[in-house]
């Protein structure tokens, strides 16, 4: 039996065993009969160390046990693990050598917050986005089986993971290519929100489905592949059916389905896992964790304890600096429009793909929950969904990070814009998000927007503006974005009533003289500053598509030099639509492109990844001096 | 039982209980024992009218008993019909009141390939790329429901499409929403190529189990729903499991299943189509049809029959002019380029999501099966698949339309592209794909592409320089895209050996002046001919990314004016790359993008949308000389 703990270790906890398990190789080493504490050690390690920085480990928690047990159990890094999503990976990258590294968790030149290949040989496949690690794991297994090599091809995924409709076409790849290789589900029923879909459904009835039970009374494969009883007549009909046998869903995709087992049982896993290691074929395992074992509050409470920020010193004697005042989030101004415009108008729709915590959705699922759709982990869904609903006039607003809008590209153009349909895309995470990284980073919507015909594409630049253009978009009788950034905003006052602005027009914030400042985007605020030390004209585009036309034939020809900015790539930018338009005005004019640069920015603070790229307040005032500089050189 | 014709007839057949029901509601004015001669009218006016305009009719025939029951029970278009993909529609196009235009599809100005909101009321959702039907119906149930709207919403999906991760996302949402909607499962086993995967085998299963006889000897529903026997004991285990209840799949899902019926069984549709259209939660209809029913040589071989060109007059007397000479499809030199790469290269593996005739891996598959694979349907799957791979040494090539791409951008993005990871694309059907209309033309992956860091990105511009990109790809370390269009080329001499070029460096094929016309792709071809008419000089440019940027300041500095060229969006594509190259390098030169419009270009023929969008010989000269116009004025 695991210990639980109470409280977060504010001391580094001794682990002795640990110690001695610096590396699989060490762990290997250890008796079976030491596991079980060597799972307390790691989990109060674990513990301690995101005490210290902050973080995700409620799915870490949860996966202890498994860790362990598939690192003794594999022959890694010669057998390939492949981990889902990545949250659940931290006790994976304290048995894989980087213990002493965890306290430099999230940090600028620290270790990612996912798996990644560059930091450790024992990452085989990076991740950030979930739903992944089937396809991989079975590209790793046919290319094993290419060079004849008998290693293995493992992938963990969470059920939520699963809902994903990639992750369902590799399940069903995988079978006809007849692949070694192991699936491995860790079912804890929830992902970052509660799961949702008929899928989640399925899973739970295995699990409260006398197969389980006995399961867990201790026989074990054998058992679980016997008929066990359905919960008995939902209605008549299904009474008929009679017998379920746990995991058939698997087994009709082709996979030999084991399970469920009880994910926290040290023995039953590595015997399990010993077993299916050397099986022939696709091999799917049922693992049931629990999110947050071994820490009572977070067991408690697994959504409130998906991750923590770090602990505060208790003996802090000296006052803290006040901070800066902030905002609110923007994700918060866009939940309250939400609400705001839906007790407006009744034919409004707020659908998210499993972010209804993350797009702050929480207070609009509240009141008004039969318009409310979390679609689960189903970004293509979500969109062709809101096409759907938009051909019969609902209006729906589709709640998705700039990342993951990506996954629903297609869904966008063939589904949304060909058919010219109402959606209003509110797109949260826009430009860079900081310790989550370059998986998570939102640098390619406007590029990948911008040559949609029909878009409208919005780049509010404070939190008032968010909602004012929210309104714009959302009556705008066509496909319309709207971008807007992680965390908070510069506190600007919010105008409560629900008006809209004249699209495709700008509003010109200072007049100045030589430098026109074309800002995208919350950069407005840097611009206004730049503004006033260069005394140069400092302009809130509001729109990247339609352009204000007019606005910048006049700056054009008012002013020596055009600065574009925005937190999107340069590439295919904001400041490339401006670029393109006075090419096609044949306007010969002096023009400077900020945004984000031509490769991945690393994990680190918001701020230390803008100033990197040049797009702080200094940045940019000295990019425009050399410029200019150049001009009257 | 329905008649099998055995020759597209040349001359018009008589129909006349077609001709009293023009409309569905002309249909459902029929008495039921008058629809099979219906049904035969049905078949034969669209055989001959496919025979007159060529088309895909394989899928047509397959359901024209199913399209008949559906709007006969069906109160469409109140009820909302969603046909997924949409060369099952011809049918449908027929019976809602567009006979007299069948002539005039996927011509100019006539009617579209694919349902089409814009063409007629009964087209609920426009379709092209596959998949998308249960979200969009559940869409509009959802809507229906808001509305306390009685009407109903069905989609039809062929079973290839269901492969489709969206298709499962959508099927795994609907039951968790309880929405009253009814899938249609049209399964032939065959979407363009013979379909793969564990849900196909599935499928199979089912129609071979006893059940499904015993079904077709007339005991529906109730029947139907009984233990019917798997196939006995593929091992000794699976005996164990004993029954399978058909469909479970679905019915773990949340579904209720209904079927396996014969599809072309019209009392049986009718009769089960009116039981299910009034209950509750979804429903799941499992119909089995044969694809080509009803025309013999479709039925013999419904792959070379999915469509034909149209039949040629048979007592054509005067002479054909001879067509000019083309070249070989870009597809097949592809084709035959991977053959031979994979003969050098034993890492080579080529993937394609079902797309094997269309990619032309056709002789590949044939001799290199254990490095082919065909994923099905499933784009995302596709290119996370070939990422696993790139990271265990092999050397994947991911055959993909551009439009399917779209797919598949985030996988591209976060799963290759992060990770640098050796992937080569090789995309199809770039730019204006002609007949198949806007759904299906690959206008946008310059635009989408060029964002992503470490890309690389080449245009060739005839049969050889494909070729020599290809290879020029597949050796680059890191994701490289190669981009070339549908159909045959200017006939370039194709050199054997398997030869790269430099990277990002242009080549200058005329040396002119004034002008320099810098060409990213085919529009090579028209590039030549323009500048002999204005002596301009004319680049082959190759790359998009990344830019010859020395040659570019040379032609800067050289030139009066640049003119770029491409078949892809202008918004965000090879020409906003020079524009922005410009800009950062503050060189203030006249700068001309031509490229495709900020609108959808309607289906018509090849020639002819280059003309509209001003891409062919006569366009560009016209747009040059207005610019030089303006210049000199």
């Amino acid at each position: 039996m695991s210990t639980t703990f109470h409280e977060i270790p504010r001391e580094r906890p001794a682990t002795p065993l640990l110690d001695s398990a610096e590396t699989p190789d060490g762990l290997r080493r250890l008796a079976e009969s030491e596991l079980e504490t060597l799972a307390d050690e790691l989990r109060q390690y674990l513990l301690y160390s995101v005490g210290q920085t902050g973080g995700h480990f409620g799915a870490g928690l949860g996966v202890v046990e498994l860790t362990i047990a598939l690192h003794y159990v594999l022959d890694t890094p010669e057998d390939r693990l492949v981990w889902d999503v990545g949250h659940q990976a931290y006790p994976h990258k304290i048995l894989t050598g980087r213990r002493e590294r965890m306290n430099t968790l999230r940090q600028k030149d620290g270790l990612a917050a996912f798996p990644r290949r560059g930091e450790s040989e024992y990452d085989t496949f990076g991740v950030g986005h979930s739903s992944t690690s089937i396809s991989a794991a079975l590209g790793m297994a046919i290319a094993a089986r290419m060079q004849g090599s008998p290693r293995k091809a493992v992938a963990v995924i969470g059920d939520g993971a699963l809902t994903a409709g990639m992750a369902f076409e590799a399940l069903n790849h995988a079978s006809d290519v007849k692949a070694n290789m192991l699936v491995v589900l860790n079912d804890n029923d929830m992902s970052i929100s509660k799961n949702v879909g008929g899928l989640s459904n399925y899973l739970a009835k295995i699990i409260s489905s006398r197969t389980y039970s006995s399961m867990r009374e201790g026989s074990k494969k054998i058992l679980s592949r016997l008929p066990g009883a359905w919960e008995i007549a939902r209605k008549v009909e299904e009474h008929a059916k009679g017998m379920l046998v746990p995991g058939t869903l698997f087994e009709e995709l082709g996979w030999n389905y084991v399970g469920p087992i009880d994910g926290h049982d040290l023995p039953t896993l590595i015997t399990t896992l010993r077993n299916m290691r050397d099986l022939d074929g696709p091999q799917f395992l049922h693992v049931v964790t629990k999110k947050g074992k071994g820490f009572a509050p977070a067991e408690v409470d697994p959504i409130g304890y998906h991750a923590i920020t770090k602990l505060e010193p208790i003996k802090a004697t000296a006052p803290v600096a006040p901070k800066l005042a902030s905002g609110p989030k923007y994700s918060a101004v866009f939940g309250q429009w939400l609400c705001d415009m839906a007790e407006e108008d009744p034919r409004l729709v707020g659908i998210t793909p499993a972010m209804k915590e993350g797009s702050d959705l929480v207070a609009f699922a509240d009141r008004f929950p039969e318009r409310y759709f979390d679609v689960a982990i189903a970004e293509q869904h979500a969109v062709t969904l809101a096409a759907g609903m938009a051909c019969d006039g609902a209006k729906p607003v589709v709640a998705i990070y700039s990342t993951f809008l990506q996954r629903a590209y297609d869904q966008l153009i063939h589904d949304v814009a060909v058919q010219h349909l109402d959606v209003l895309f509110a797109i949260d995470r826009a430009g860079l998000v900081g310790e989550d990284g370059p998986t998570h980073a939102g640098s390619f919507d406007i590029s990948y927007l911008r040559c949609i015909p029909g878009m409208l594409i919005a780049t509010p630049s404070d939190e008032n503006e968010l909602r004012l253009l929210l309104t714009t978009g959302y009556h705008f009788p066509g496909p319309a974005a709207v971008r807007y950034p992680r965390g908070g905003g510069p506190n600007a006052v919010i105008e409560p009533a629900l008006e809209g602005v004249e699209i495709g027009k700008a509003v010109v914030r200072r007049q100045g003289k030589g430098v026109a400042l074309l800002a995208f985007g919350v950069q407005l605020s840097e611009a206004l500053r730049v503004g006033e030390t260069l005394d140069a004209t400092v302009v809130d585009m509001r729109f990247v598509k339609p352009l204000d036309e007019a606005l910048l034939r006049e700056l054009a020809g008012s002013h020596d030099l055009l600065v574009t900015l925005e937190e999107n790539a340069v590439m295919g930018g904001a400041g490339g639509a401006v670029s393109e338009f006075l090419a096609a005005e044949n306007l010969l004019k002096p023009l400077l492109h900020l945004g984000l640069p031509d490769y991945y920015v690393e994990h680190a603070k918001p701020a230390q990844m803008l100033a990197e790229c040049g797009l702080d307040q200094a940045g940019i005032e000295s990019a425009i001096r050399q410029r200019l500089a150049l001009l009257t050189a």
